[in-house]
């Protein structure tokens, strides 16, 4: 028999904070370049082309003991029943023992590690001075990305949001952007060292904007996060030393800017084998803009100092995170080790 | 928030019962030949060459609404350790909508879904008036199978059991199997209908044997279930008529039977792809013994009566039985339904 702890959402929200998450996944990066995982290969399964499938990722994260899969399904018609058309369930194993160890509704822990890891490539390839940056994409990601990005920089001064899809829906956004923060995000820190630090960096402008080439123009840090399938942001917006985290793509066909860009930037990626396969990058190596050879080394290279990120404060970086199944294992774990500090959830005999 | 249920081995226990399990994987093999099922790419990583592995096994049952994974464990190390070496978690998710509807304790739910494998190769393979069963492997798996086929066969009269280990351990399986049956699957039945066709199925001759080519000499119905890596039971000692399920071999490199056997017999299999890798005939298929057009089909299709099961009284059947997650969806979704209509197990929030 064995102790497995089941976490909801509202369990999990009450536990995860960002700036742990951000470092969660910095360590993922790490302990990757470190040989420290090993990525298992995907199940997908398309039970009806567009409106129905479902994927399997899994993993081993030696460095921390566990391995575990998260399933995700995706139901078009869900809407209209009045549920989630994302379903997400992460599973948890000792991997010195393979006991099961924790099941965790997935939705929220992949929205905060996918804003983690957006957040991270401005960490370590943005200029450090970067005060501008602009969110591209005003749906669930771009609260988590804005919320990251904020914690993870020193000096944002501007956030400007802007959305393909319609310009209320950012302006909204900017609107509720500081009580969505205080509420989601800074909250988590009451009490604490860090909420005067954290709270000083949640206090800067936020605007929603509705021209894409001029707010490109004066970003110095750009963000997407959208299900765009055609470039939205061209080469000759893009002033010298910006730095894009491109975290829409996650599938064949996907691409939020001009392939171009990455043809005259240092690009990184997440994993060197799935952004090739559905990353913001697969347009640009499938029709020769860019080869293999031109993408420097994944993040956690540069994390551990293995590899260089900028050169200079006038290169253009762009990171292609893909996400990972084991950043949602690394943030599971450390979000079931809260839950069972402060006894939450519930304990089930399997 | 989803209603999951969490059942463990011993609320398992309480509500399954073999002949059910007989019937679900037998609609298993039906809906598999009316293309009502899925089997998605399995997943198989060594944590350590010959000390630790796991896969991860998963697909859709269209036929009954369901999708879903079974992820298995094996640790070596584990008996050092007082735990079970392998390990097994079972998730199910409706397949209308994505939702995660349970999570199962796996190990008993393996036990009786090969066993009731191993007995409908038997069932729809042997000759009808089969009266000599011999059960090859003395562990785990041979109560099983034992139970399984003496419900689906109407005329077996002597089960003997033969231990490729320790002729000790199949003489004590022999002695306590009268009382085992009764305890673990005739008690099911009490105060049914079918108590006293099962007791009369269970009263029988058990006896333990230390000759296996005797035995096989004087065997309708030989069941191999053991870790073999190389062929125990030879060509010569087959008498014309009989029926072998092969049930251990699951993985590369395990033969039980001489692989001229499959070349003078009707050889069906459960699943085509994953015996061709992995089954009793991987060897003889590899070796050019047989070939693959030598398999006559999936059991399934003898079912459905797409395909002639034996043609005469004097044919040698082979069954090759892999396993696949599909029974183990199948089982997990009639052991939830009876554990919900009878309010057992946990129920959580997800």
């Amino acid at each position: 028999m064995f102790k497995v702890r089941v976490l909801n959402e509202e369990v999990i929200k009450q536990v995860i904070d960002m700036k742990q998450v951000v470092g969660a996944i910095e360590e993922v990066y790490r302990l990757k370049s470190n040989e420290k995982t090993e990525v298992f290969d995907m199940v997908f399964h398309e039970f009806e082309r567009g409106v129905a499938d479902m994927d399997i990722k899994s993993g081993h994260l030696k460095g921390e003991d566990i391995f575990g899969l998260k399933v995700v399904s995706w139901f078009k018609d869900n809407e209209d029943k009045k549920l989630p058309m994302l379903i997400g369930t992460t599973m948890v194993f000792d991997s010195k023992t393979g006991m099961p160890i924790g099941m965790l509704n997935a939705e929220y822990i992949t929205g905060m590690r996918t804003g983690a890891a957006g957040a991270i490539g401005a960490k370590y390839l943005a200029r450090e001075n970067s005060a501008d940056l602009l969110m591209v994409g005003a749906g669930h990601q771009a609260t988590f990305q804005i919320a990251a990005t904020l914690i993870s920089m020193q000096n944002i001064k501007n956030v400007r949001i802007y959305d393909p899809i319609d310009s209320n829906n950012a302006k909204k956004l900017a609107e509720s952007m500081k009580e969505l923060l205080k509420d989601k995000f800074l909250s988590k820190y009451e009490n604490t060292d860090l909420y005067d630090e954290i709270s000083k960096k949640f206090n800067v402008n936020f605007e929603g904007v509705d021209d894409l080439e001029k707010a490109v123009k004066i970003s110095d840090v750009i963000i997407t996060a959208t299900p765009s399938r055609k470039p939205l942001i061209k080469k000759e917006w893009v002033k010298k030393g910006t730095h894009f985290s491109c975290v829409g793509s996650d599938m064949n066909g996907k691409q939020e800017i001009d392939e171009n860009i990455l043809a005259c930037a240092r690009v990184y990626v997440d994993d060197m084998n799935q952004a090739l396969d559905v990353g913001e990058i697969e347009i640009g190596i499938k029709n020769k803009t860019i080869s293999k050879e031109d993408i420097i080394c994944e993040i956690g290279d540069v994390i551990v100092g293995k590899e260089k990120g900028r050169l200079s404060e006038d290169d253009i970086t762009v990171y292609d995170t893909t996400g990972i199944a084991l950043q949602d294992l690394m943030t599971s774990k450390i979000v079931l080790d809260a839950a069972k500090e402060k006894n939450l959830g519930v304990v089930v005999d399997l």
